[in-house]
């Protein structure tokens, strides 16, 4: 074993340890412990800054772009925004202990499934080192322990966030192993936490596509992963123009840079001419680029043709692909093909179609006569999220405090034993 | 790419797209297929035997044990049992559509989660040709495709099996392929199945603990296991001897060769003198061996002492390790330490231990005063099951029809957009 393999081996056992003593907290304790780390963290707020500025000149001298240098910033904003989410993880409910169904078998055993923690989480994350403190608050409320292993350019920032965590979990006698950060900026230490399979019950990567692949490829440990968002809305024939146009341009322009803002735009060709050159127009005005199919750059002079890597693209950016297409089925099958899983809208007047889309579409949300943009944690009313998963085994979709949860059986006996 | 990789390649693509069609299945055509299959297999039961006699041949020369050989045969009583499996199944709930949960949020967006297939389920288990049937049954009627692998010495009967399978399918235009038994023993098929990510959703491995371990080192999709059962019963101070000794028998003795079957039986030193030699008597009697602790070894004169290798082995055999504690948090941190996470018992009066024990037991069924065997999905009450998961993620205990699915979120608007 190196040293690096030692040093998370010792982490994870720590934790695991840690984890059996955090599942059954009360929940007002773990609502203390969040709402003081949330004190801790306004009034540390100078000492938090100092840390952040040895990342943040590390980062600097690395030559990092400046939008890398913003998301790795512990502004006063940022700050006083952790504080803000962690005390709205303790106004939320506590999902651990709901008994979510109890029934009674002909020989008088009574049977339920009581929700109960996950255990132990492996959070692998960007340099933004406000997720170790979101992370962290809904790991702990949902009764488990966590692992943080935040980008390296952040490290002096997670640990000093850690340590804050950390005295607010001695001050309620709870084990500090309850959350740790990984204190090394070594790579390897990731393959190793891959491997814990005995001590880490799930593994949650955030960021690009190439981390969560080399993730999903070395782990032994169950991954809930969100690959991106390719989304798309279906404007159907006798679409209501005014609704279309005002739900595909939130789905594009409201905040283009992330995963649930629309990437391709579906045009049934019978609502085509008269939806696409206000809707083109608006687009336009709005510094969107549109990529279109022939059609579509028949219709709107200023688009730019499509080409086949156009289909699919994430583009997080003010780009647009468009295409016309003939039928409800060959929007569908484009969705089949090019779309990601992940949130997928049809706009419509017609109530066969809205059914069928809604069957048929396989994605983490569908929405009829709404903007993608509604696919959070938040805006479905589930509360904050850790990520929105995109692959079907244990959650779809954003994950909330029900999602980092599972559910053992209890049986309440009087004797009774098997025939 | 070799051959055998173009071949599974093949086969899981035709999965997916066959999955695609069979997901939004009536019940009721689901439910003809799967009665037209029982009705098959009983019309086909000659040919089927002579497609099982080449396989239980092939075994005999390779000097396979009785054991190995019975679980391959085809036997009348075995084609009965997978015909009436079938239509159990078919009597069962259809799990797919329902809507687990709707609200309505603030702006007036409706807000469901409703209960869909998985997709594409890939399985990979022992020689045992029933569970060709068994398996195929459970995902069809949860609107599942799926790519089935059974033991190399099954081949024969698997195949025979799929082309009934396939029959029913056709007869109610359904694609074939949403079952597919894989044509080959070559084992790199296995590994090039564990690659599919993007057409496979999930992986059921079922066998030894060696095959489950290859499985989860090697797969990029994800897992839901089951590696073994070392269960408990934990004999509190002042339990009801009578109910205490008939909980025990059942679960060591009622069918000890599988996974729910008692391994270790605790008890608490103030009730061992009145409880164990009575226990101990019984379980001579019905051939159990003992190994145990110091004080049981003095209670019970036959008993060996067991060495630390007793403690959490699963014997799978009429063999039981006896241990004498002090309390029941000595019996939760044994069970901590040798348990496997599947099922524990407490036997006992005390209305406050028993909510502890619920409470802090970290098993996928925990049970008071009932015996380990209960730990089935035909017992609890959930139908056939497919396995038991001991890992957490996506399901934990038995996995019936429900647990073959997965939600995804729908959203009805009226051209709701993000502020």
């Amino acid at each position: 074993m190196t040293e690096i393999a030692d040093l998370i081996a010792d982490m994870a056992k720590r934790a695991r340890s840690a984890a059996r003593k955090i599942a059954n907290l009360k929940t007002d304790t773990k609502n203390k412990v969040l709402l003081s780390t949330a004190q801790r963290i306004l009034d540390n707020r100078k000492a938090l800054q100092e840390e952040n500025k040895k990342d943040l000149e590390n980062g600097r001298a690395k030559g990092l772009s400046s939008a890398f240098i913003d998301r790795l910033e512990l502004s006063d904003k940022v700050i006083e925004s952790m504080a803000q989410g962690l005390r709205e993880v303790a106004a939320l409910p506590d999902p651990v202990g709901e008994v979510t169904k109890m029934w009674k078998r002909p020989n008088g055993l009574m049977v339920g499934r009581v929700r109960i923690p996950l255990g132990v989480i492996g959070m692998i994350y960007e340099s933004r080192p406000n997720v170790t403190i979101d992370a962290a608050g809904l790991c702990l409320k949902a009764g488990n322990a966590i692992i943080l292993k935040g980008g390296s350019d952040a490290i002096n920032s997670n640990l000093a966030l850690a340590s804050i965590l950390q005295d607010a979990l001695e001050e309620f006698d709870i084990p500090k192993d309850a959350v740790q950060v990984i204190p090394t900026t070594d790579r390897s230490a990731v393959t190793e936490m891959l491997s814990r399979e005995e001590e880490i019950d799930l593994i949650i990567p955030r960021g690009g596509e190439g981390l969560i692949r080399f993730v999903v490829e070395h782990s032994s440990i169950p991954v809930l992963k969100h690959y991106k968002g390719v989304c798309h809305c279906y404007v159907d024939k006798g679409a209501d123009i005014d609704m279309a146009r005002k739900i595909c341009f939130n789905s594009k322009v409201q905040r283009p840079g992330v995963c649930n803002a629309m990437e391709g735009m579906l045009v049934h060709r019978n609502i085509a001419r008269e939806f696409l050159p206000g809707m083109g127009k608006e687009f336009q005005e709005a510094g969107v680029e549109i990529r279109g199919c022939p059609e579509t750059v028949k219709l709107l002079d200023f688009a730019k043709p499509a080409t086949e890597e156009d289909w699919g693209q994430e583009f997080l950016d003010l780009i647009l692909a468009v295409k016309v297409v003939d039928s409800m089925e060959d929007a569908m099958d484009y969705i089949d093909r090019y779309g990601s899983n992940h949130t997928e809208a049809i706009i419509t007047k017609d109530y066969h179609r809205a059914r069928r889309f809604l069957d048929e579409v396989d994605a983490s949300l569908v929405l009829v006569n709404a903007s993608t943009r509604f696919n959070d944690g938040g805006q479905l009313g589930l509360g904050a999220e850790i990520g929105i998963s995109t692959s079907k085994l244990h959650a779809y979709g954003p994950m909330g405090l029900e999602e980092l949860t599972t559910t053992k059986f209890i049986a309440f006996g009087e004797g009774q034993i098997r025939e």
